[in-house]
């Protein structure tokens, strides 16, 4: 279950570049089918970030989890070179994934596999493309949330194909994420490139739709934070991950 | 000019899957200022093929031509993951750039450069980023014909910033690209997937506006073409290349 | 300050397999000066955790800092072949770098980068190389806390040497980190390899010798965690972070 | 069969810096078994390009090809460092290879392809190993022209160790190459290196031994060409392969 | 056996850094289960030098030694980044390794392979990990003495585990190596970096615990030597090795 | 000088494949200008081994060499795929130098060094390429021998062009290499692969034309060697190594 500790903090006086309140996540969307290959594919738009998340199954496992009746879930994250205001070299030329992909490939797939019943998927495996698009800020989140609603595509797709073990088990909770941060000394959530760049503390949060966290990752680079401002941010965390396991239930409603 | 040497060959008689005149292009579509950063930003659809072509525009050129007062363009291409049927690995993981992927960068280049007064534009670089998005046959020529279109806005771009040579003259004719085909027998125009698996000769042209060619490249890969056979793939190509570039020009009317 | 919320939580019952309590440091000793050339360089150890940790001042910054006047830190983290239970291929003969090395190498120069005023260090740069010799759990925590005693060594030397701009407002802070997790379903402190895989939630604290966040990391690998679990957490890992710290200040006092 | 469309062109006045006439071949000369590993190893020279084309024969094919009763060509093309004016790095240093030698390693594998029989190959491979040793334009031509010989050679090996299915049958016609271009306005054949880079047009044919197309290439680079131009190239190079055809089947007379 | 052509020359006159006669040996010293995973585990020192020496025991041996009935013995050698005065780039991050780096673990396993009867050994493999903590000249050769402690150590595990055929048949003599050189025209033993750089000539001898040798490599970098130097520096190495011998065997006489 | 210390030894009774002596040279061959770009170019041959040496000369020194009036000169070492008996994978395509190529590279390039006054040359570089077109044992020592030739001829250019600071001195000394082992007992000089395969110690030794040793590398894989034995291949080298800087003297003598 959501639970906040405290109230919504007063935000009288702060002035986002949006206008948003403090509290307030940027305008989201997601348009499934948005390619057609795919067992699932989401275009998911967190205000002007646009990722395109794609869910593939292939039969089989990794080799060191043959024999387990498991299945497996991993993640690729990358960036268009010019998805950013300036351009980014691509990592297939310079022939090495960078450490911040890495990171985030790594953080995305170890999100995800908290929603899955292993056995039930039987071994087969599920990637998760996530390409970013358009960047401003918050591409990871937007990612995580979008990969959750193209996972689920699949597995519905799984449903229908009848190739799992127990299709209707495979997913026992949804995932969500969102970043909050410190920004002039105030905790708002969900920020763009202009206030993440400003921020003197950056924190991913990961929760399930009920509200418990799957990945806590905050980080004052060059700044630290104290007891008070971490109990902070984890409050609009929580807001924001549960607003957003809201519009990924009513947008898997529609067929 | 454009011309074609004979009238369009009777096609009574010969479906096509999806119904088109052996003559007829897929639809269409331009979509420009896709993305928000880039110069120059377009999403080129022809048929289900969808591809992100940006233009980036950078101060300087390669150590090469440097002090030479000429600028450079320069073009990558490559496809995401999932945009095919089935899932391809990333080239980024696995640490090198695939054949394929290095020659239709080098041609998209190419191409696009036939258009440009180097002088004009000065020592400034070009970038071009084509990324398939979902490829359903025909992603190079997409991906030509869609590049000129951000090329043309990243040129507007520079007269507005003044930054060229001479901004009015970078620009000296359009490009356009297409893919034409013999499939049982019957030579066709801009073949979708599914023809171009089963083309027994394959050939992309890329024409400027005026009706010349920039690049020829026909392929009988484990089969052979005779004269005439080429010679109805150019008329073909001719005819198409003419109603792209009259598309282009079009699209680039509206602001 | 260092303040935790809440009293120590009743252990009683619970065993680990070094019978230390919950809340209990495995031994942690830091040899300064073990090897001879770096201007910093201490094996640092908790448990049977063993950590290389040198620090190497080079005068110069990257090209991206060049000229503002500030310095910089950096990290790389490495894991000997055999450090480990059984033995695993060298990154350097698989031409790459793992996600698991990159993230943490990041996170050992992020965290180090809290203690340090850039200005006062002058366009100077320190490396901080941490290679693992033997690993029972906790390498990237040992690594953080190790590192902060070489890097003190290496300022140590710049003030000797009247390298940097202001030697003695180089170190704002000490900087200290630990691994807590969940074990059996009892928050623990500084899991030894063997509770690492049994433990349900995993996370990495770093924080400086004022008891502020630097980093906080928490992990529910296919589980997931509520808030008070994490206040647990964070409890334990405030209270262990202290203890480094004034391990680190007693160090640091001889000679 | 072999046709060309018009007489050969006026070519009064032209003066080649070899003095050849517009439709004329440099010397040509393959030395067969020229050196004593491979199963087809032959020099050949087009005036001072010189390229070593050896075959080798090696049972079974690629792992997406087993099981299909199938055979397999494949060809890699490479230039050893100083066999050009000025000396390039090796791409075995770089660690990486370059977009030309992909491009051209493709293009010779997909010509050989097309004399093939893989059922009567059988599920073998045969390996075209194309080194130039000397480079004065026309590598990649000369490169075609050569491995079709060597793999002659290596078919007729195939059918004295009775190693194929139906190893008469393996070959169903032959293959040459040459380059043709526009050079001040003139069509030519077969171009050195001098006249390369002053041509404003740049054109490949492979061809069968019946003088039908498998592959052509033409490229305006920072130019264009019409109609009226390709046909004359096409023209010229039909010649130029034709004669290519009769000195291959010369050779292959000799024991 | 042992036997050197002439007597000890005379070193009167000559002063070494170190204070050491011309055929005396760095204090050499070898601490057995330094770490606790490997099956051996050697930290060797040769005066400041200090490497770490690892010997993994698999099942199982290459690819192309399968179904021999014999096992294989292999090694690599690496820097710490700061092992030396100054700090060298990681390989693994440079993405390839160094030519020395290739030599030198190419030369420890060739000279490890030399006291194995790999039919005893059965089909198993023994992997020697030599890192270099600290380095003041002679590294491979302290690599390589020290590996023979480690090795001996994974043997002894053998046979406590049963797993080899013959496991008291799986060593048929022990291995050690020094380093010679001339010196301000003065044949040395077991050079220290200082005297290392200044050495017309260098040379690394391996040999037996019977004083046979199984490997010489004498370099004479921008200098060249004749035989009677040759001469000298082979009795020199043939004292060095014996008494590493000796200290070989007392070591391994401990428990 | 050479001076060998014994006769050449009883081969009575004794059977080299092709018939040779125990202390026979097989047929050497310097082509010099064997291609027309390189500044020197020799293919030499020893029996069947082929290799091709070129001598690039450029202007100015690697980095770490700038400022020191003094020159530089390396080697590269490759063979071409099928240049032995079964087919090898190009280092360029798996992407990265195997440990023997590097290994062979630093051996050619330290041994020219040793036959050069870099003061003279001033600060140029000589890259020397040797490509082995066809393998039959000793391609590092033929390709020393032949390097030497390409050097000189590369020195020669030099001259003629006045670019080097005092050309006349370059060259100090001439520089030959040859292999010697023991096959069957019996020391025999310049192995082919038949020889080399059977040989139970191994060693290449290069030499000055007066007969001094740049380079001794003996190795007795899997087998040892002693005093005797090695003093044995010592006098045969020497032998090989003086007929060798006669032949490169009589090949230098011609134009």
């Amino acid at each position: 279950m959501f639970h906040t500790r405290q109230g919504s903090r007063s935000l009288v006086g702060m002035t986002r570049p949006d206008k948003r309140a403090a509290d307030e996540l940027r305008p989201v969307k997601f348009t499934r089918s948005w390619t057609d290959h795919p067992e699932g594919s989401v275009l998911v738009e967190f205000g002007r970030t646009r990722v395109l998340c794609t869910a593939t199954v292939t039969p089989g496992v990794p080799r060191w989890r043959r024999g387990s009746g498991e299945g497996w879930v991993t993640a690729e994250y990358s960036m268009l070179p010019r998805s950013t205001h300036s351009r980014s070299d691509r990592e297939s030329i310079r022939g090495k994934i960078g450490g911040r992909t890495h990171e985030i490939s790594r953080l995305i797939g170890r999100s995800l596999r908290a929603c899955i019943d292993f056995k039930a998927l039987g071994e087969n495996t599920i990637t998760l493309d996530c390409d970013v698009l358009q960047a401003d800020g918050g591409t990871r989140t937007a990612a995580i949330t979008g990969a959750y609603v193209a996972l689920h595509d699949a597995v519905d797709w799984l449903k229908e194909q009848k190739i799992a073990r127990k299709p209707d088990k495979i997913l026992t909770t949804s995932v969500a994420a969102i970043s909050v941060g410190v920004v002039n000394g105030v905790p708002v959530l969900d920020l763009p490139y202009e206030e993440d760049v400003a921020a003197s503390v950056d924190m991913n949060v990961v929760c399930t739709g009920e509200g418990d966290f799957v990945e806590v990752q905050g980080t004052g680079e060059e700044a630290v934070f104290n007891r008070a401002e971490l109990d902070s941010l984890l409050d609009l965390a929580l807001k924001g991950c549960k607003e957003l396991a809201g519009l990924q239930a009513r947008t898997l409603l529609s067929p």
